[in-house]
């Protein structure tokens, strides 16, 4: 049997490693020999820096350390493969690489820009009739993936944001005087993690006051009033809102403020203000207090609180795309969740063709935003609950969570 | 015997409601019979806002959901008792309300400006004869109160501090190419908080690259040049900040840029934006990747990530100011805690005169300052060590770590 190679890419998610793990496990019981991990993903590849995994995860303790490591543990990389016709000498170089370290199948953990590495790395292979397999395993805080249920990675953000928004609404509450808490969550594009926000109502909880997501037009207008009207009624507001929140004539709400702008070689912006800027304009509206929270990377890494549901199905995936590859010989895939029972919860895994995942972005369905557009409807919520439950304690060494480090 | 009442006042800590269950169960233990909780402090009972603890508290589950409950359970507030002389009307009020409910003692759970309603207190209750005992029960985040080793409260939020530094490294070393994170940590004056960033560093981490307090003046231009320095060597640099770090001239470094800011009416300034001016420095002038990154009110509310030491300390103190009053007749007081070993480390309660203590800031001494102000000593990382060990994990209900809300 040859060897194989797992990269991750991307940003990371607590429990991308946990899908790294299953690859490396579910292998390494396939009695696959030599288990190479990419250090930056594709990018640390074509520099030829890889590591031998098992001389890097070698007990069972260091496998329940790596499930509760932030962070991706390969290190990661933002590195876009060019277009296949007139680069071919980039695709050279990746298989020859491959060819020299005996690769028979390449796993890429990551999300949408990670996925199109594996379009086009299998595009190539089959172009030259390579017997190397290609498979994608998802992830991405985001949960903008197509065809899947879901992403990994996505549950346990989800999970963080609800019980952060839980203690951010008693600490908002604890003063007689009124205060606007305007929290802003990541999600550029889809709304998926801000929506989780909703999630923090309960029979302790009166749940956050708005929601605000970027699948439709942001009206300041509107939002300003409904912070008026409810302001009359509660002492404490908090406000939701995605950092990819636009006003109608697609300017980011960000944009309205002064800040700095940067751009990514994917060519995306980075967001961030828009709370800053929405509490200044309540603050000067209604002469109350304000505060914005940008929740930050903490959403991504906060490895302390992660969902078991999310780390069993992030190593789940990883473990598929590793059979799927071996046992069944399929390239071009990537392993995607498919909610089989809804009551109880059940998730299995399933291949589904790169071609129709990769470069493709799910949004929240618009039936799923109030009509208003200031909060989502119970049937997002009935989604998303199932995958914050349970949890995976932390190893507690010395006080505090311990990780796993490459060496 | 007489009934006794209980308040919570200024920001809240995640373990203020420990203290709280230390006074109630303490009382309940001694057979008091009602156990009082003014709602919003002292300003609530001015208005006669109080509960029938034993009503709001009812089982053991009602206790120890209460431990685990993040923000101020009675609610809180930020109003300082005007000098006796002159206005000998405001308190004549306070004790008519509290003789009208049969008080004996009076328990107060705060910081600094909480200390100071407990002396004007019980001064005012010793010129006119009083019977009724005011206690003093230390909480604050920020560590700096005077005569205690530390405060109920620090240990938590210094453990949320060095966990999440821990994460905050981990995600920052993902990508191959340079970023600099800074973090805004809590303290205005004192870099207790600050300082816990020190903590993150062990045999699975780095640690932080600098950290800078606001217990001495802050140099822009040494810490770009050591930022500079820093870069050569590493990938990833992260650097906590207090939000209280001014420059020579007095000025806040948040004050440099321009921000929205807020006096309370304890004149207090509400800072923000210090890293995120550092950050855009940082990025001018070494073009590189920086991210701002203000932990916020998470500090004071993440009640998911608390420390038992700190719980079952927060718990002692609570109790011990009721046996102080009830038992050995104590007014005027405060419970310190007292570091009576430090290798294992041991902490026993101790009261001590509130007019050594009210209003008295303590900030971390210079010798525990490395000497070009970029960091902090191994004695204060051996001084906050003991303080964030062992852990108390939230009752989880579906999902999310249930609480325990005051109706």
């Amino acid at each position: 049997m040859k060897n194989i190679i797992v990269g991750q890419s991307g940003g990371p998610t607590s429990v991308i490693n946990s899908s790294l793990l299953g690859v490396f496990k579910t292998a390494k019981d396939l009695k696959v020999e030599k288990i190479y991990g990419m250090v930056h993903g594709i990018k640390g590849l074509l520099e030829k820096e890889v590591v031998d995994l098992k001389e890097k995860i070698k007990t069972d303790l260091d496998m329940d350390l790596l499930k509760r490591t932030p962070s991706s543990f390969l290190g990661s990389c933002r590195y876009k493969l060019p277009e296949i016709l007139g680069n071919e000498e980039t695709y050279k170089r990746i298989f020859e690489i491959l060819d020299e370290l005996n690769i028979g199948a390449f796993f890429y953990i990551g999300g949408n820009d990670s996925m199109d590495t594996i379009k086009k790395l299998s595009d190539y292979g089959n172009k030259i009739h390579s017997e190397i397999r290609f498979m994608g395993v998802p992830k991405t805080i985001d949960n903008d993936l197509a065809i899947t249920d879901h992403t990994p990675g996505y549950g346990s953000a989800a999970k963080y944001i609800a019980a952060t928004m839980k203690e951010i609404i008693c600490d908002g509450l604890v003063y007689d005087y009124p205060v606007v808490t305007i929290v802003e969550i990541m999600g550029r594009n889809a709304g998926w993690l801000t929506g989780a926000a909703a999630l923090a109502k309960g029979e302790d909880c009166q749940g956050v006051d708005m929601i605000f997501l970027p699948e439709i037009p942001f009206d300041i207008d509107l939002f300003l009033r409904k912070t008026g009207e409810l302001l009359k009624e509660n002492r404490s507001l908090v406000i939701a809102v995605s950092e990819g929140i636009k006003v109608k004539d697609g300017r980011y709400v960000c944009e309205l403020a002064d800040h700095v702008e940067y751009v990514d070689s994917f060519g995306h912006k980075q967001l961030s203000g828009t709370a800053r800027f929405l509490a200044a304009q309540v603050a000067k509206t209604y002469n109350v207090k304000t505060r914005a929270i940008e929740l930050s990377s903490l959403q991504r890494c906060a490895a302390h609180m992660t969902s078991r549901i999310d780390v069993t199905e992030a190593f789940n995936t990883g473990g598929a795309a590793v059979k799927a590859a071996l046992k069944e010989n399929l390239t071009g895939h990537v392993i995607t969740l498919k909610r089989v029972s809804e009551d109880p919860y059940m998730c299995i895994t399933e291949p589904a063709d790169v071609h129709f995942i990769a470069n493709i972005e799910k949004k929240v369905p618009l039936e799923w935003i109030s009509k208003d557009g200031c909060f989502v409807t119970e049937e997002l919520v009935h989604y998303i609950r199932p995958l914050i439950q349970a949890e995976i304690a932390p190893l507690w060494v010395d006080g505090l969570p311990r990780h796993l480090k490459l060496k």
